[in-house]
């Protein structure tokens, strides 16, 4: 039956050597490049669905025709993550390191999911989660799990947090039981999206999530987490969580998660950090700061694919009651029964089965660049982004908008002969962001302070140097002034 | 401030090339060879874990130095999914233009949470899924999207269906609401865990998943599947979703889908389809059977990783009512309005915010071996596996606890001249597959079959031919015939 099994073959290897140069070399070139690409991609909506064929081929076709196709209609629908120019959400990076461990876990392929289906899979995600858990100063209480996403992560705390009530809410559910109270969580304003979503996916709902207000650096205020609390248990309410963020997304305030900790402590509350983007700022010793207080938490998220150069997606979650997180989550069937003694089996811990070898390309990325190295890469990061700050600062048509205590700014335009009210403010800085994002230089991101449309430059990417953002804030002045001008003369 | 910039750079680009063409060496060199390798990692506990650096490196190391580490620790504790010889749980693919596809999607590192952070992203991601829907026979009114597993896409499903409610789940939650009744989906006793698993995650909890019994082929009963229903609707309990099954993972049997259509649609009942294994066998027209009823579900899943040699992870999930889902899962804050017209933003259909490029490997799988291509290797599959059923119906030793309608083969010994109770042929078989996967040539995993121990044979790895099979054949006669003597002279 030789012709079956030729029929039934993979790619051969000689041709999986041939084309894998080519990408290495492209990706090379790609990288040395990437100036020359728009880091948004111009393409308008169905451009790059009308330029693929409606259906699939019969038949295979040649690896050449794939990369023609992939250069030809692919790529100028990408918007370029690895563009230095990209300051927009939290710019990431996929660094050397990171791709080159993809590329070795694409080709291992294993699935994670018992210790036996590759225990080095398993003990090198405990090892290198370890590491960076010392980096970030956490105590060695907290054992860390890999996932996909900050989004999963803090489902899983907050699921953690509900099965830690003792309600039976694993057994029995939350509906159509008399016995339960409504269930509480608490974030502040500022909080990402992902907690509410979070509280939807758990059946808690969107009237679970109580949103305390902030100070004036947008910190949780936590006076106002108290009274909440006591409200809400004279109401009938049964509060069960808080989730305090360092880094918000908006403005990467900080919650004073110590003295929320206390309260969650008094009150017996799980405490849930999202420090998905400003942990990593932990591994610099000036930075440890910012994880004052977590060290109380229950469980806390730091993401490597936002700003420890991981090609996405890698999401650290820490917890200190992995057998909570395990009554949670595990189910064994028989067929994915394992009776090896005093091993982790890595499915018991959240809602995925699947998992890929994520460890491989963290461990890969901590080694290559080791701890002092990222440090001097964060450090480097807030410096530049200081630096811009101090460029707003200092130039009177321009204010900023929130502290600036990492890697992002956020600012906008205010034009002092430009006799706006605020809703023509939020209209120029929106013209502006359009403006500034078009030129394909840079791309900056929005949000809204205190409601007020504002422009985010978030550092994050290694290829981001200080000439760049020399050349984002021209790009942006050029285009403010431009369009004073035309607003000054319509 | 060079010396910064400097510091704060990526691995060089000199530096990649070098790395990434030995990476790419190494990899076709290890799948060359891969049949050196055991299959089942023989590494102890911990071993792994006691041969790395208890802490980070402080200084950077060369990459040298970590790939060296890479093959002398990381390495032996490998389970090679890649072998020929794995036909475990459900054998995988890392097949060759999947592997190149996601060395591209590390080099690009995009995030696809929005349709503007990369166009090209999520148009593809629609392209490739309707290619595939038209591969699988779908009509025209399922829309896809890509998770990252199987379990995601079927939380995503349960979400769905319990938002099709109207019981405002979203706004106001299940928990401590007089007006809710106790909810409840059916599963046949034999569908996958996760379908629990999600039911726990969505406040449903365990309680609300009846488990209907099977028939002699391991198929949901749908008059029990009936009964319960009017059972539940008399005692209260709200019925409003079933989740059938094609291919189910103990044995691969497949729900009469039509029928149980049919009964969700005088109930009312969301229908979601678990085809994560045997969806793909649609693919080859004697198999598009596997999908009939299918057209008539509410969604869908299947996985390209798992029977389309794409590696982990990619799971499609198909949908008809994309704005219930939608309902249940989009948030949208201020930092992540976009305002593009005519575009579907991925982050809306999902728990998870951020999203790999995860379309581009399966293009680049499905164009490199093409409709007829993929239908061949899945019909190879399925011949293998056959084959190796007619071994076990034909020896006398041997018996086949279940029909083989596809590739994964339940089977034991049962030596005829052993006066072995059901306790002994079950200590028999463990023995005899604990033997067989310690000889490192193949890897076979077990399951109950009505409570008996079942050896699993699952074909689905480009690599296996029939040399493979014949070869895990012959092992696994050696040594039951070994362990047969032992046995009887004990």
């Amino acid at each position: 039956m030789e012709r079956a099994a030729t029929a039934a073959s993979d790619m051969p290897l000689e041709e999986f050597r041939r084309f894998g140069h080519r990408l290495v070399e492209w990706i090379a070139e790609y990288l040395a490049e990437i100036e020359r690409y728009p880091v948004l991609a111009r393409v308008r909506p169905g451009e790059v669905r009308e330029r693929l064929p409606a259906h699939p081929p019969a038949e295979g076709e040649s690896f050449e025709a794939i990369l023609r196709d992939f250069e030809q209609i692919v790529l100028p629908g990408i918007t370029h993550w690895n563009h230095p120019g990209f300051m927009a959400y939290f710019a990431i990076t996929g660094s050397g390191p990171g791709i080159l461990g993809e590329l070795l876990a694409a080709a291992l392929n294993v699935n994670a999911m018992l210790w036996k289906t590759s225990p080095a899979a398993t003990e090198l995600e405990e090892v290198v989660l370890d590491w960076l858990r010392q980096m970030l100063g956490l105590p060695s209480e907290f054992e860390g799990i890999i996932y996909d996403t900050a989004s999963i992560s803090s489902l899983c705390a907050l699921a953690a947090a509900r099965e830690a009530l003792g309600l039976q809410v694993r057994e029995r559910g939350l509906a159509g039981r008399a016995d339960l109270p409504r269930l509480r969580l608490y974030v502040s304003e500022e909080a990402h999206s992902s907690i509410e979503k979070g509280a939807i996916v758990l059946g808690l709902g969107q009237a679970g999530v109580r949103k305390i207000p902030t100070d004036d650096a947008f910190r949780m205020d936590v006076r106002a987490l108290e009274r909440a609390i006591a409200e809400d248990r004279a109401a009938g309410w049964r509060p069960f969580c808080v989730v305090a963020t360092v880094g918000t997304t908006s403005t990467t305030s900080i919650d004073p998660v110590a003295e929320i900790a206390r309260v969650c402590a008094r009150e017996g509350l799980w405490l849930h950090v999202d420090a998905a983007y400003a942990g990593a700022a932990a591994i610099a010793p000036e930075f440890r700061y910012v994880l004052d207080g977590c060290e109380r938490a229950d469980s806390l998220v730091v993401n490597p694919h936002k700003w420890l150069f991981t090609p996405i997606d890698l999401s650290a979650f820490y917890c200190r009651r992995m057998d909570v997180l395990r009554r949670a989550f595990s189910l064994v069937p028989e067929y994915l029964r394992a009776e090896e003694e005093g091993v982790r089996n890595l499915m018991d811990y959240g809602p995925q089965l699947g998992r890929r070898f994520r460890a491989l390309k963290l461990w890969m990325v901590i080694r290559y660049f080791g701890r002092e190295g990222l440090a001097a890469r964060i450090r480097e990061h807030v410096r530049l982004a200081q630096q811009f700050a101090a460029w707003v600062d200092a130039d009177p048509d321009f204010e900023r908008m929130a502290p600036t205590p990492l890697s992002t700014v956020c600012f906008r335009a205010r034009p002092q002969s430009l006799a706006a009210s605020g809703a023509d403010l939020d209209r120029f800085n929106e013209a502006l962001l359009e403006a500034v994002n078009a030129t394909g230089e840079c791309f900056l991101s929005h949000t809204r302070v205190r409601g007020r449309f504002t422009l985010r430059l978030a550092i994050g990417n290694l290829r981001t140097s200080e000439r760049h953002v020399r050349r984002a804030w021209d790009v942006v002045r050029a285009h403010a002034a431009r369009l004073h001008a035309e607003w000054g003369s319509a």
